[in-house]
């Protein structure tokens, strides 16, 4: 069970980092690009998430590198708890984040055609935020899974 | 670890189940008494999968009675296995159906002020119902947590 692909200190686990901070960096430029983006709580409480979220996957990613390079090994129980605490907060704040987003475009889009209606209203760049944070959740529930995993098997 | 409370077949876990339960028929009740909630895909979708965690916790509840009364053990592979699939897949929709639900009541509140200009929709019960689907979302969190580990550590 220790030698499950994407666990911490690993390439698989540098990836799934990597794919995290990519995807929540790029989210928060598509919605950052969104004019009028701050009048809408979902779409200001993804930007925070968001934010966390990429925060936490660079400095994960910077200890996974650490730990390949002077091939140390990260499987310790302290450091899985951190790990576990860490993913499962971020994860769960970045799909909770990612689905009120979502259920706000589909009402934009959807059930009230605030798209139609309102041209200047940015739609497509609200569309594309959510689906990189989405992504990045993806990414997360990913690696909060395989740190849950292992800590239980320790 | 085995001794875990919430466990599948101990009166912990059917409490757990009970509260799942209960909390996703109060939604149900709660978003179908709102008149004109069919107009939003969030609050269809919440009543969707609410009605499926609903299913499944009252299925479950079932088998805890029946483990309870008989002494059986349910804690094998084969039923935490499908406890772990049913529970985790369960407790993301309903998850993602209350976050999506809560974007769009915070935007009829807060960021639209829909409920201050149409005082005939009805924000209060929507309000409510995704008030329980959080709490029906606690508990399965709880659950699915609980089964995971269980696995983890078989």
């Amino acid at each position: 069970m220790t030698e499950m692909a994407g666990r911490p200190g690993t390439s698989g686990g540098l990836v799934l980092r990597a794919g995290q901070f990519i995807f929540a960096a790029a989210c928060i430029c598509a919605m950052s690009s969104a004019p009028g983006f701050t009048n809408y709580t979902a779409f200001c409480y993804l930007i925070a998430s968001m934010g966390l979220q990429a925060l936490w996957s660079l400095g994960l990613a910077c200890l996974d590198c650490y730990a390949l390079i002077l091939k140390r090994d990260l499987q310790q129980a302290f450091f899985m708890s951190l790990f576990v605490v860490g993913d499962w907060v971020t994860a769960i704040l970045s799909f909770a984040a990612a689905c009120s987003a979502g259920g706000v475009v589909v009402l934009f889009e959807r059930d009230a055609y605030f798209c139609r209606r309102d041209p200047q209203l940015p739609c497509g760049r609200f569309e594309v935020a959510t689906a990189f944070a989405f992504l990045s959740c993806a990414c997360s529930a990913a690696s909060a899974l395989v740190v849950f995993w292992l800590l239980a098997s320790l």
